[in-house]
């Protein structure tokens, strides 16, 4: 397979290198991913996240396996065990889904690999994409406000709302990005302050509940936001804690924006109601925990209720930004999501 | 000086103990008072915390100092002091107007002493019709939803808004309590849930974020919270992130009630715009740290912005329940604050 080198993501000579989210910012460690155990225990403990990237690894991982010399039927079961492992983001089994139909060639090991390469390219070139349609929509001297992290660690490209937000900034439109800190993972504290610190971005670390505050000063122009799934109907689950950021837009008069590649649409699924959503370890409430150390502050025998997603409502949406351009809720009443 | 003994403040042979709310839940340590500077410490590093129990806690030290011999003027100096200790809460500077005013009589020792008596009296009862008033708005099998910590722990009686739903709860109409972590300093993982553990109340901890999907899917029957400042028109200043979830409550139609005594009342401010938001240490949103233990998640330069408190407008208010009884929109447009 031809080497590849991004944020998160690297293949050389034929091994499979992800960059570990769990010790970031502290560390910047790369795993080597040799195995499909390997790989499903580092999706699990949101070493490897993000919707795109997870999707990615995996297929990347399916092609090295497959020249390795794994039999057709072996490779099966390792794509139906990844599909598996995680249940709110389709782009796994979107893309997992192209790796099958490569499986089903007679020169499978070939178009395996072949396809692979082909997910990365789409991605890392959608995520480009994104960034142009979704600037357009950024106002002069905004002052834009994310959730978790869609950047280049979630991506093999620049990212999804993140991406845009960098665009709009080198575009000279954006001002400063409100982070998320995004408990109970804190994607937002540890791997989107790490990113924009890196471009140079100004931007200021919130605790998730102080965004209502924050829109109610006028303080906020717009929230962007990734995906994990996106139902037919426009319906979008993402990182917990998104919806309640779309209602707080709502009432302020706020645009809120979804970023995401198409691979991330689920044309099968009605509409949030359908989307499963992945339950979580109450230890991730209780404390939290990193390379930055480990501790627990709640009672250890605490009740907790951790589901990883949300579902924000179309109707909560300003607009949906794919690599194939924007769509409003106009457009998507007429033509669905069958066109950019 | 009576002695006294509740969950937070004791007062034994003349001397003053608070809890160290810091170390709550790992460790139950008393902090031994003496000096005005400790108690100032201690308030800002939140060791004391809860807009009544600080108030009691600075007229306490106050009196027992008065007995120890320091004259007048030195008495007159420390209140000013105490009384900019924290610039939201409003109970420290109602309750410190008390003192101020038994400083002026000629037998000033025994009058700030009696004074001091009657306040942490007044609370304690304060707290008990608080809880007879606001418990009577609970509906059966009720979700409750709580932020932050407002029970016996923020009062020197059975606290305020937590004190309700554990009135409610032994009246058998409290099916649950939604408890919100309450970053950055985590009162309702640490104070919350140890305070309903201990009454045996069925709680789930969740992340602040999670609060909207929550309501969203129907599982939660009304929002209760405590208050650090309320306008002459109802607008409240209360722990930031009560403001999301006043929003989300208006916008699921859910009740969303403030308990408080009638100390938190400040009359002579017009509307929220005008009560002080206390920003505090960006360390605080960088991490956590408490007797579980110190860690720091974000980059060390992160640029942070940490409003300890947000205004909810008091069109978003179902209730102000306070010990003279339930003040609804209708009665504080024609009485206003005047009566309960």
């Amino acid at each position: 397979m031809q080497d590849w080198l991004s944020r998160s993501l690297k293949v050389q000579q034929d091994q499979l290198w992800l960059l570990d989210q769990q010790a970031l910012p502290q560390q910047q460690r790369w795993l080597r991913v040799q195995t499909v155990e390997q790989l499903l225990q580092y999706i699990q403990a949101l070493q490897v996240r993000g919707a795109p990237l997870i999707g990615l690894s995996a297929c990347v991982l399916v092609a090295l396996l497959a020249q390795r010399g794994l039999a057709a039927q072996q490779l099966s079961s390792i794509i139906q065990r990844l599909r598996q492992s995680r249940p709110t983001a389709v782009n796994l089994s979107n893309n997992l889904a192209c790796m099958e139909q490569a499986l089903q060639q007679h020169n499978r090991v070939e178009m395996l690999v072949k396809t692979a390469e082909q997910l990365l390219a789409q991605d890392k070139q959608a995520c480009q994409q994104i960034a142009l349609a979704g600037a357009s929509l950024i106002t002069a001297n905004s002052r834009l406000l994310t959730h978790c992290n869609t950047g280049g660690l979630a991506t093999v490209g620049i990212g999804t709302a993140l991406g845009v937000i960098m665009h709009g900034f080198h575009q000279g439109r954006v001002q400063q990005v409100w982070v998320d800190e995004t408990r109970p993972l804190l994607q937002g504290a540890r791997l989107t302050s790490w990113e924009l610190a890196e471009q140079g971005i100004p931007y200021q670390l919130i605790c998730d509940a102080m965004a209502g505050s924050l829109m109610a000063q006028g303080k906020v122009d717009a929230v962007w936001l990734g995906a994990d799934r996106i139902a037919s109907n426009g319906d979008v689950a993402n990182k917990v804690g998104s919806y309640s950021l779309a209602v707080l837009a709502h009432y302020h008069r706020i645009p809120c924006y979804v970023a995401a590649p198409r691979t991330t649409l689920d044309l099968a699924c009605a509409n949030g109601q359908a989307i499963p959503i992945e339950q979580r370890s109450r230890q991730e409430v209780l404390g939290a925990q990193g390379a930055f150390g480990c501790v627990q502050w709640a009672p250890a025998q605490a009740a907790v209720y951790n589901p990883a997603f949300d579902i924000i409502p179309a109707e909560l949406i300003s607009g949906w930004v794919f690599e194939t351009g924007v769509v409003t809720a106009n457009t998507l009443a007429t033509a669905g999501f069958a066109s950019g």
